[in-house]
């Protein structure tokens, strides 16, 4: 009741200013070194490295999580994954996401995002990837959204539709096709149309709503950059980086687009834009289908920076000014609380939040403490404090498959810290300083000042973390091959219905 | 003759306008990840950064060598140091540098930048390090150089006195005193007013040309970021990246006062302004000594990314349009040839140049092919040629120095590629596409269609080089304690004369 006071409907009655839309741009897989303005060498994103002039760039952003699911969960609940169930309890410090055989999803305890924009009188839409389960009452239009063009998992594949079926596409509550069938994407030339669906999607969106005079939450969630890595066909070959920087410039173009639409609309002093990515860049595909950490160690499916560290940058001409840094320690989570506030909401108070409001950063240039915590499962594996970060955990992966060739750290093997057994140090973590040391490569010294100081003031906050911390419901534990895309809604309009097998339950297995 | 004709006082004469002021900002070990504007996360260099949006930006510019005075010399010579002399065949690809006991310097057959300038016209100024030889032929005024504030040497130390002099510091052509004597620099604290001493040099050379009407060639030549590195006071403990921050900081806010100085006295359009560094960041100095070399391999000392892709920036208001990023392969002794064409002149014709004309990229957005080498000694360890790298010869250090703990690639093992020996590939090269691969981590496929491709383009250029290669008489053989530093020209007049040890040469040697 008092959220419907605050809210764009309430503001409207009382004749108050509109609040601004909010336009999220979530990258997959995208690295924090893949820009330009974060150093990428070719240079390639004049759309985006402008963003950054016209607003404020984040050098010290980081995702929830070094993977899809549980990120992207955490941004729209603003609860870190232990919280919000979107872990895996099947084995120690063990990633997870939700594949086809996942029976869960994110529990309809969870109040996401969309959901309360929504009650708040936004039109709200998500395009591209939503990777939250795909079973039916885990439907995104049953999670706030009014709109979706996409689809529930990520586009692996080929499949040949009998061990596994392809992955659906929906629009709304209904599959339109599946991918590799209705939506080719080839993976031997690497070209797909599918950037440039999601963004018509997008710009059609934004302009029925200025039409309508609706604030709208926009949330753009495009997977080119995640392998198999695609681009349409006047993108491909046309980046110095190879097909996954052909990708990159075709989102580039494409948020150049989005951001010029905004302002050909005289909306642009009215939305809020948002640029990140929900994990850091996948180097086990690199160099020609993953991006680049910049000067961070490692990458995806690790808790080191270049795992978590991602590109940010808010956009609001007029309210954000242009051309600033800033080194606030910012987490993914923060986009959840900030859009509430933006919406003239309150984030919920009946549960824990782990999301800041960042306005007043965004705003006024302010700092707020506070830690950042990175997860694999349910095992905490360190924590940034400030400019220092502990490890309480080392792991990438193990020697069996790090020796098959699966190396999520290549070329970079830090001795004691890229460890391939998981060893422990909660009792003595290894320390370093991001500031001197933003790759991780040098350890503090045990005996140092420096790092008995350190020690106490992160004890202390990681205490006061798992003191009160309650975890949720894992979601990510339970499998079934019964449960996979076999027959979406929508399915016998298309005769794309496919015969389910048998329904086994089993623990799902995640490799690292 | 022509040469005069061409000149500053030639067209003077003939009512022509003054030809532009020259100022090059040459760093010591900076790398190329050290500045925001390269992905520094820090950003603590708001100068340079703005420096880059008024001008233009090289992410592919290089120095002629891993290691300070070859690439000094190439920079002033316009030549590669195997051609000018700066080298060793002491051992094979061994890289030198000229200490206090070096016998050689920059031959007299050199034709030196400042020495053209002079000629046509331009007052000429060195501050900071030469490392072109010290011992009296090899003097600065002799070379063409009107005033040197500076030091012949690298400020290493401290020393006692005994068994080595400390270095000492020049105005012109005596001895003003010594480091660690009369111009301290505190090793503990990393205290030292020596950046605020060469601003203060170059403000007021800046200041006293434009009063004279005067075309002025100022070579800023800063070493704090060399390690030991300093900064005075109100810098120290200013960054967050610990003392190697804190002298970038201050030779940041010093460009910034330099740049600002032109504005303020109206010749910032007629002042060309280039920034680079002589090598790449000192891994085995970091963290707190050494810099970033962003995401490329190794650093200082060896012919990966690292230890000679440099921070480039051209600044030339009115000129040089804004904002702009050139691929244009570059090299440090481009600005050799390019500020004599800026003059009006034309390079020598007498002798092979390597350095390029570098206006027509920076006015018109031009590219021109052209390879890059990289020497260690008198051995070529490897070319680029395009977006593609070949190594004919790995290596980093020796196994015996490595295990000692000298690293000069921290936490980047690259199996078969940062080797311990020095391995040969002069048959069957290593190739990187530095686009997709800037970080030299994956070689091609031997068998695939691009390495055959780009071996043969890559042969024929180095074919041809190596078969005009006319090597120079190498300078950095021969070594003698009794050259040192032990009496310099004004040694008297301050009672700082020390008795040289008795004369032997004996070869010099060098670990890597
Ligand atoms: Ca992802
Ligand atoms: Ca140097």
């Amino acid at each position: 009741r008092l959220l419907l006071l605050l809210s764009a409907a309430g503001l409207a009655a009382l004749g108050a200013p509109q609040p601004p839309n909010i336009l999220l741009l979530l990258m997959d897989d995208m690295g924090w070194g893949d820009l330009g303005v974060y150093g990428e060498p070719s240079r390639e994103t004049p759309n985006l490295d402008r963003m950054a002039a016209e607003g404020m760039l984040f050098p010290n952003f980081y995702s929830a999580n070094p993977l899809c699911s549980p990120s992207r969960a955490a941004l729209l609940t603003g609860r870190l994954p232990i919280r919000n169930g979107f872990y895996t309890t099947n084995a120690h410090a063990r990633n997870a996401y939700t594949p086809q055989e996942i029976v869960g999803g994110i529990p309809d305890s969870e109040r996401l995002l969309p959901e309360l924009l929504k009650e708040a009188g936004y039109a709200t839409k998500i395009v591209g990837k939503w990777h939250l389960g795909h079973r039916p009452q885990f439907h995104p239009l049953k999670h706030g959204f009014d709109e979706w063009f996409g689809s529930p998992n990520c586009h692996f594949g080929p499949y040949d539709n009998k061990a596994k079926p392809n992955l659906p596409v929906y629009r709304d509550w209904d599959m339109v096709g599946r991918f590799y069938e209705e939506f080719p994407i080839n993976v031997k030339t690497g070209e797909s149309n599918l950037t440039q669906i999601y963004l018509e999607e997008a710009l059609d969106f934004i302009r029925r709503q200025q039409a309508a005079q609706r604030p709208f939450f926009l949330y753009w969630a495009v997977d080119a950059t995640h392998a198999p890595v695609y681009a349409s066909r006047p993108f491909l070959g046309s980046s110095q980086r190879g097909r996954y920087g052909d990708a990159v410039r075709e989102i580039d173009d494409s948020v150049g687009k989005m951001l010029s639409l905004l302002r050909t609309l005289s909306i642009a002093e009215s939305t809020f834009v948002f640029f990140t990515s929900d994990n850091g860049a996948a180097l086990i595909s690199a160099p020609s289908q993953g991006g680049s950490n910049g000067p961070f160690l490692c990458g995806k499916q690790t808790t080191f920076e270049g795992g978590m560290r991602e590109p940010a940058i808010a956009w609001w001409p007029k309210h954000i000014p242009a051309g600033q840094v800033s080194h606030q320690l910012g987490s993914i989570m923060d986009l959840f609380t900030t859009s509430l506030v933006l919406a003239g909401l309150k984030p919920p108070s009946d549960r824990v939040i782990d999301g800041l409001d960042l306005l007043p950063t965004m705003l006024q240039g302010q700092l707020t403490d506070r830690p950042i915590f990175y997860y694999r499962g349910n095992t905490l594996m360190a924590v940034t404090l400030g400019q220092h970060k502990a490890h309480f955990w080392t792991w990438t992966n193990s020697w069996e498959e790090f020796r098959q060739g699966i190396d999520f750290c290549p070329g970079q093997n830090v001795s004691g810290v890229t460890t391939h057994t998981q060893e422990e140090h909660t009792k003595l973590p290894l320390l370093f300083h991001l500031g001197r040391d933003p790759g991780e490569k040098f350890p503090l010294s045990f005996a140092s000042t420096e790092y008995q100081g350190t020690l106490s003031r992160i004890t202390l906050v990681v205490q006061q973390h798992q003191d009160t911390l309650v975890p949720g419901q894992p979601q990510l534990n339970v499998c079934n091959q019964a449960v996979m895309n076999w027959a979406p809604p929508g399915c016998e309009k298309l005769g794309k219905c496919l015969p389910p097998p048998e329904s086994v339950l089993e623990k799902c297995y995640w490799p690292h």
